[in-house]
């Protein structure tokens, strides 16, 4: 009796559903039992063509959809506790859902996010993969993108600009080309693009010691501009410090990028947050710790300016661009 | 330095986000405090061509995306307290999205269910709407599809068969040409396809007296094996008790369709329940405070078989399809 809808559920999706609250995917809703924590809800889509190439494998797709939606808890200093998906498949091509399966199974055991529920649709346009993440932080404690206060520190996580310029060589531009002897450095920076590396490790720190967060997808300059204008405040920006890769500070160096690039391209999917001085040091040691690198790269100011991006000389870049927008 | 993107949510999507959990869509996540609640969460995605017809009209795609959602919670005995959306566009067309905005306000203002968050991406293909919807149930209430037991009876909300009939009239198919010399009865049919009367009024009944529920979406027939499936039962239907609207009794009568096409078609909505004798005249009770019809149209019965649907001389019809697949 069952459908081929129910059979694929069931031989690839429920094995991920280890949490009671999932009813292994044999019932209509799943359920979040209260624990007293408040329930911060996140939820990002990835479209073929738009988010991923149609190229990308079937596991890196799996991996990216969880973890931009992983990624947007971490800034939020949320902990995981689960997923619901929507997947919309042109057909079950069952060579395409058994890695998708099992690398979706493998990220939510290594972030302790399971599967909850989901819904699986037919569709005759590109596929997409729809997650809702559920999170959890004492009452009242989510991190805002709106706490940032003149004086604080401008931190991000990681490095900046990697992923922009790993689509840019999966697509076979002008990265590539620049990059063609150096096939690692190639490779590393389409992997930035196809598996963000979400900074969840970093969250409870960032909770007990940011102002203000949110994860950097659209590009530095714009996310920046869009935490500043919640906060009510401007930053300056010293680009020198902002984080860059051997590879992406190699292209800068010899002009092969401009700085544009890399502070308005996306799909960094890094944690960028205001951090009162009188907590950088606790910020930095927990860090350390989490193994996630850190670094300041400029102060949040008073006003309702756009955030100034400065160069060495203290000079102010001109952006012509901030960030990926859809329409 | 607002994109397109942000400019679209604010402009149609923020009036929506009545919940102080919303953050007026300012923020990257959503949060939703505790209750002492379980959160049930359901997720349902409905595609252009596949879930509803490109010539439907944007307010009945927004409505049919949150009622869909709404139905799941309603047939799990859940209050609703929110939802968030995922919408894939392939442009940002404001002729589209400005009554898409209104319908789904609207519709969120009468069930109580308001917009939490959500994300808005560009698409090449298909228009789609994502919706992962909340409700809350005393901890442990949530009525699952496993809790029938022989002797229950087997309960629906509504009429059965509409919207599978109003989607063939959408399509000019056979049913169409059958009603050429009634509008008002194609428009009712067409109406039940494209606008879903979630039961939502009959949540808290539900949770008191079935034993087991779950939503009727894709056909009566394959749902309610589902619902046995899960509670290790059996069901005996008696057809003829199966509720009717009059367009589709008429249809029937003269032979225009057969049982198959009501029991088998989808898009009711419809709660299916398993009631225990003792509870049946509470939960009739209840429905008719609530204004849903209800219809005892079976009896669970002990057993691993298919559920058998008998004609009015008790023999068994037999079904070919069972419910609607998307693979």
């Amino acid at each position: 009796m069952a459908s081929r809808e129910d059979s694929l559920i069931a031989r690839y999706f429920r094995p991920l559903a280890t949490d009671a609250g999932a009813f292994a995917l044999g019932d209509d809703a799943a359920v979040l039992r209260p624990s007293g924590d408040d329930v911060v809800v996140t939820t990002d889509a990835i479209v073929e063509g738009v988010h991923f190439l149609p190229t990308d494998p079937a596991d890196t797709i799996a991996r990216k959809a969880l973890r931009v939606n992983l990624s947007d808890l971490a800034a939020k200093g949320a902990t995981p506790t689960g997923f619901v998906l929507t997947l919309a498949l042109r057909a079950a091509d069952h060579g395409w859902l058994e890695p998708f399966a099992h690398a979706l199974g493998d990220d939510a055991g290594l972030f302790g996010c399971p599967l909850l529920g989901g819904d699986t649709v037919s569709t005759p346009g590109p596929l997409m993969v729809s997650i809702t993440a559920f999170g959890r932080v004492p009452a009242g404690k989510m991190i805002r993108r709106s706490g940032a206060k003149p004086g604080d520190r401008v931190v991000v996580t990681g490095t900046i600009g990697d992923a922009a310029l790993g689509l840019d060589i999966l697509k076979g531009g002008a990265v590539a080309a620049a990059l063609s002897d150096d096939p690692a450095a190639r490779r590393m920076l389409a992997e930035r693009y196809r598996i963000p590396q979400p900074r969840n490790a970093l969250a409870t720190a960032v909770r007990d010691h940011a102002g203000a967060a949110m994860d950097v997808s659209d590009g530095l300059a714009g996310d920046l501009a869009k935490l500043c204008a919640a906060s009510g405040v401007s930053a300056v920006i010293d680009v020198p410090a902002i984080p860059l890769s051997a590879a992406t500070a190699g292209l800068l160096a010899r002009r092969a990028i401009g700085i544009e690039a890399i502070v308005s391209g996306g799909d960094d999917y890094e944690i960028l947050c205001a951090v009162p001085e009188a907590g950088f040091d606790a910020l930095a040691q927990a860090a350390e710790r989490a193994g996630v690198a850190i670094t300041s790269i400029g102060t949040v100011i008073a006003g309702a300016a756009i955030p100034g991006f400065l160069d060495a000389r203290g000079r102010e870049i001109s952006l012509q661009r901030f960030s990926y927008s859809h329409f």
